[in-house]
């Protein structure tokens, strides 16, 4: 069934979005939210698509394979952003950085044509 | 610190989201599909506001409780409909109704002021 | 700049995703629920991907014309299911179809890179 | 007919929704960013509600009075930080607060009960 076949992606793209606009929000809250403004940026894209992608694979789309392809490469980036700022302590990043390597882990198996 | 505060509402809205987007698309599988309407109408508005409740206790925001207000009114009006169903041996509704029923008790917390 | 040179397509996707939305709570009034459970389908996967593409499209991002290509194909596939109503008279089916086409053609320059 | 007799408001919220995201991705190209933190977070809430006023009208939803009370709220909160930044020569935020104020009062008359 479509919709079994997607839980763990559509888990996984959720998590990341609420990772993602959390993320966003503490960034801003940051001393030097100037540093932060490529990861505010990427946290907002990623948590779009990955909303979209959890909705449309909800719906189970045959559009899903292609949305997660997207949904991949955005949350790859994104935690690589994230990445350098948990390096430096904040946690709201590590979080995130993490939640996007499991979304991107998860979306890439989507992606990929079986 | 809000998005704490929150976690446990966005995790009840974004499962009711999901739930209410497969609920919708099995509803347009079933056989009697004219039965269905109302509740696929339903499925579709819960959804749309479960995902918005989602993001915006995400954010942090100070409208997350205005939010809830109106998300636990869907989300009651939703169940109501799905249970009429899931006592037919639907199981696709008795999973959407559960899912409605824990995020408008979640949402109803939420929604009044402490 | 990146909003105004996205404008267009933008306008595209959001009145495409209010077009989906409304022919899918139209077909669920129809006498024939059953006949338009495939368009109803069709109709909530395209509007939740045009609603995700005006958005990151809103936000300059760099993944825009990704999403843009899933976003023409989905288009194409509601406008096609849509037509077949459209000329059988269904009001909201010929808007929706026309909204598709337009938004289809949009994503599609968005969508080829320069 | 519901859709109809949403037609403006719709619009309103979509016209809003993308200007305010918009806003947030030029606020965080400013140089000082840090001046801008309040704008990006109110324009992120107000996108997200504004979004979901947006779908829920377009299904014809009858919750869409009870949404649009809150959007009218939240476009008048970001119109009237985006309003600080606007006299200081941002256009960005001149804009949102503008399509924010056409949005409140739309949503207004929709919010009252006729």
């Amino acid at each position: 069934m479509a919709h079994q076949q997607f839980k763990d992606c559509i888990d996984a793209c959720v998590a990341c979005a609420v990772a993602c606009s959390h993320c966003a929000t503490e960034c801003l809250k940051e001393e030097h939210v100037a540093h932060m403004a490529k990861c505010i940026q990427l946290d907002l894209e990623c948590a779009a698509i990955c909303r979209s992608a959890a909705e449309v694979m909800s719906l189970g789309s045959s559009f899903s394979a292609h949305l997660c392809r997207v949904c991949a490469d955005v949350c790859k980036a994104c935690a690589e952003e994230c990445e350098k700022h948990a390096e430096m302590g904040m946690d709201h990043c590590r979080q995130c950085a993490e939640a996007c390597r499991r979304c991107a882990e998860a979306c890439e198996e989507m992606a990929t044509p079986v």
